[in-house]
This record gives structure tokens, sequence and C-alpha cells, in this order.
């Protein structure tokens, strides 16, 4: 293998799994989701993107075809023995908060990803899983070759896992997390303080998301505050908050600047794929987009947002 | 009297009430309060307005002293035997939304707004009230002259005066209502869905308040969203919708311009004079605001969303 084919700018370690997803619209089995799976194809609009993932002997090669279309690295995606990660879930008629209906870890239960020793992505993103994974990860890239590391988590871990994952926030840079696991983990209502609180347990940069209300940026003392795009149809809200951790550091891993403008640039990519992905089922919006909607997307955007 | 002093370019017929106010950082009673009150001092800012509404015998000398202190015309403040009206609310931790314990209607009960016939608002604000009083005082303007109407209201007349409640809409330019409320009117969950509905019901210019979230403003086809200013002190939400629709219609009446890129300003003049409100007990903060205040904010506030 080449240097060339085998350098990801990008790096990300997540799930991918296999969903059952009930909303107002419709009821599927077998949608392909997963923190990693969106992220990376969101990602991968704005640079090659290699993902760090387990799948079970029932992933269908169908589904692997679909990340194959874009620029994913798929040799850190290990089948295991065993099923697929799998999560059901349903939308209420507001469509902002999913509840989770069943969760099934299966192969996910004895993962430790092993990273080859060439492998030094400059970007990388730990997505929602156990912090123990996502510290697995980041203690095999080099640091600071791997200059920019982010991260999500959710109310489960910061729950149920709150020392490995404050060992976590210790050493990455951002963190990605909407406003209920914002308001969780900082033990604090009001989203400005909580931004403060969470920023003193280590990532300077502090993205909330806010579901159709968009999203705050923090960094440093600097805030920036984003409506989301506003859309008439919103069909599966599954995968949203990973496409737009996705088209953020995909951006940023892209024009290799994390300074505070760049980050709002990269914020406002996000919020644009993210809207994208939630108007079908699973990655299948997606697959469709071409680079030249997301620009227009996002000029329109930022025509409805200025005064 | 003359000409000057009984011109008014904006008026607002609402409540003027007596509150009680408990939030997660304190309880007080006697709170002066009330939409017309709110609306008032806010607009007050931008332009001289008249208040049309009553009070009871126990309504404080001090209390109309307050609106005295600002370019707010008093002479249609009736005040009636009996007691003024009352309401007791609580917020929760997320400050989002009121709990309404207790409303005493009083003299609202008999109300009857009577409108000397040389009062010739350009604008005029029917804020939230029974849309029967909202209707009365429609009647006594005269249109075309009147050039603007935009209206408020609550989920207890959409539920309880539905028939009433239509009637105003169909005979006002714009109404102001938060997210909860619009989803109630237009029976319809999607924010974007819903305001394209209450357009059909009427008012061609729809503003959705959301909080901490921002707000969403329609004309016609054309949409834009904006944010909330990003406090981490906020004491008290009450008033907050009032006094951001009494920024929006005094920077319109100031600047007799509803095209939609005033609109827009209105909208975030608006946003700014709520951010005040909200950082003490009922006016109390709005006392001690000055014009370059509300300019220094606004300046920051843009500086805050753009990208």
């Amino acid at each position: 293998m080449t240097r060339a084919s085998s350098h990801y700018p990008l790096m990300v370690v997540g799930t991918v799994a296999i969903d059952s997803v009930e909303t107002p619209f419709g009821k599927k089995d077998s949608v392909f989701g997963g923190s990693a799976s969106y992220f990376s194809y969101a990602a991968s609009f704005f640079t090659a993107v290699e993902l760090i993932a387990v799948v079970g002997e029932d992933f269908p090669g169908e589904y692997r075809k679909v990340l194959e279309e874009r620029p994913i690295g798929l040799e850190h995606l290990a089948t295991r023995q065993g099923k697929t990660f799998h999560w059901r879930g349903k939308y209420g008629s507001d469509l902002n908060t999913a509840e989770t209906l069943e969760t099934q870890l299966n192969v996910l239960v004895d993962f430790k990803p092993e990273l080859r020793n060439d492998r030094e992505p400059e970007y990388l993103f730990l997505a929602n899983i156990d912090p123990n994974l996502q510290m697995d990860v980041l203690n095999q890239v080099k640091r600071p070759k791997c200059r920019f590391v982010a991260c999500d988590t959710m109310n489960f871990w910061i729950e149920g896992k709150a020392l490995e994952l404050g060992k976590v926030l210790k050493r990455v840079d951002m963190i990605v997390v909407n406003d209920g696991e914002a308001r969780l983990l900082a033990k604090e209502a009001n989203l400005i303080k909580a931004a403060r609180k969470i920023q003193r347990m280590g990532p300077g940069v502090v993205i909330i998301k806010k579901g159709e209300h968009g999203a705050f940026l923090f960094q440093r003392e600097q805030f920036f505050a984003l409506p989301a795009y506003p859309l008439e149809e919103v069909f599966d809200p599954t995968g949203a908050g990973d496409s737009f951790a996705g088209g953020v550091m995909g951006y940023l891993a892209k024009t290799g600047d994390t300074d505070f403008e760049n980050l709002k640039r990269a914020v406002s990519y996000g919020a644009v794929v993210a809207s994208f992905t939630v108007e079908d089922f699973g990655l299948e919006r997606l697959r469709t987009l071409r680079a030249e909607d997301i620009e227009s997307r996002l000029a329109n955007f930022k025509r409805l947002c200025s005064f």
C-alpha cells in the first residue's frame, strides 16, 4: 500500500450499528447507523477519514459498500464473531429527543481498538462510545503530531463512567455534546455557564448542539451562536449530531485551522450537513448529496441569519 | 392638551398586573408586571407609546410613577373599583416556562376599553389579553391611518376562545407568539410549517419567540432566524416576551418601515431589550437601562452571530 492511500488526516472511533428507528412518519428496521458511520460519511465531503470500529458477522456487505462510496478508510473496521451493535429508538412528534427502546452491545463488549503504528492522523474524533475505548485510541495516537482531538459522549457515560470520562476530557481539545448532556456534565442549567465549567474540565473548545435550535460554540472567552438550518420536513433525526460533528471535524481537517473564525465556519458546515442527514432515514440523503448542495445551502443559511 | 403631547405613534392594549414570582433565585410578591407594562416600558426606548389598560384601586402610586419615568401615555390607564389583575407563577430550574399557580382577573372582568376619538396611533399592539378586548380596541382605531397592527395571545385563548381569536387574526398584520403557542395554534409540531399555517390565518408577518433559543421571523416567503442574546445570569424570565414585542414594535414605529430588512433589525432590538429585562425582577433592570446600553449590546450580539 502506498503512503498516499494510507494517509487519512482525520480519524474517528465510534460505533457502526444496525438501527431500528420509529418516527411519526414511519418505522424502519435494519437502518445502517452508528456514530462513526454518520460521522465519517459526513466528514468525507471535506477530507479523507479513517474509521475505527467493529462489526459482527451479520454486517451486510451492502453497508460496507455504502462507506466505500466515499474516501473512508476501512482497514480498521474490524469484523468479529457475533452480532453488530444494535440500537432501537423512537421519536415523538417534536422529533427533538429519541427514546432508546433497546441497546444490544454485541461485538462492542470485547472491542479493543488496535491501530497500525503507521497511522498518524492530525485530527481525531472520539465519537460517542465507552470512554475506555476513547482512551484506548487516544493512547495510540502520537501527540503533538495529532494536533486536535475532539470527543462526544452521552448521558449513559456521564452518569456511569464519570471518572473514565473525566480522564478523556483532560486530554481533548474540543467536546461536542447536546444541551442535555452539557447540563448533566456540568451540573448547571444555564448553558453558557455549563460550557464555561466544561472548559475547565479540559477541552478549550466546547460545542453545544441544540437540535432544531442550533448550536453554541465556545473557545476561551469567545462565543458564537448559530440557529439550525430551518427545515419544513424533518424525516429522521438519527445521526444529526454525528453528521454535525463530522462536518465540523472534516472542515477543520481540510483547512488545518482551528482559530475561532474558522471554528465558526466549521460549525456552520456541520449544521448544513446535519440538515441534509435528517431529510431521510439513515445515510440515504447523504448518499445523493453533492459538494455543491452543501455550498448552496450554506450560502442560503448565511442569508437567513444575517442582520 | 396640545396636539404634540397627545400624539403617540404606538398604542398597546394589555394587562397591568401585580405579580408574585418564584424563580430558583428567589421569591417575590407584589412585583409590578403585566403584558402592557413590560411592552410599553420596552417600546418607550424607541418611541412614545400609549397604554390602554385597567387597574384596581389597590394599584400603587409608585408603580404609576415607574411608567411616568418614560414617554408612556397613561390617559387610558383606567382605574376601576376592585383589585388589580394578579398573576402568580413559578419557574423551574431551566427558566424556560412558567407554571401559572394563580390568576385573579379582578378588574379585568368588566374592562371595556374606550379610546378618545382623537387617538390615531399608526402602530397598534394587542398584547396578551382576551381576544374580545383585542377586537374592541381594533374596532376603535382607524385603518389605514393605523398602518400596522400586531397581536400576541396565549394557550388559554387559543383553546378557550378560538373563534374570537380567529377573527382578530384575520385583521392583524403581525403575530408574536412563543413556540408552544405557535404549535398549538397551527396544530403543527414543525415550527416552519406552523408559521406558514398561521400566515394563512391572517397575519403576513409571524414572529415565533423561542426563549433562550432565540426567535424566528417570517414575512411572506422570507425567513430569518436569530439566537437569543447569551446570558449567564437569567434572574426572572417574566416579561421577556412582552419586552421583546415592545422592542420590536417600538423600533418599527420609530423607523416607520415594515419591510423585511427592517423587521430583522426590529427583531434583533427586541431580543436585546428582552435580554436586559430578565436580568432582574419585574421592570427593575429596564429602569436603569440607557439607550447606549441597547446599542452596545446589539453591536456585541451581531458580532456573536456573524459567520
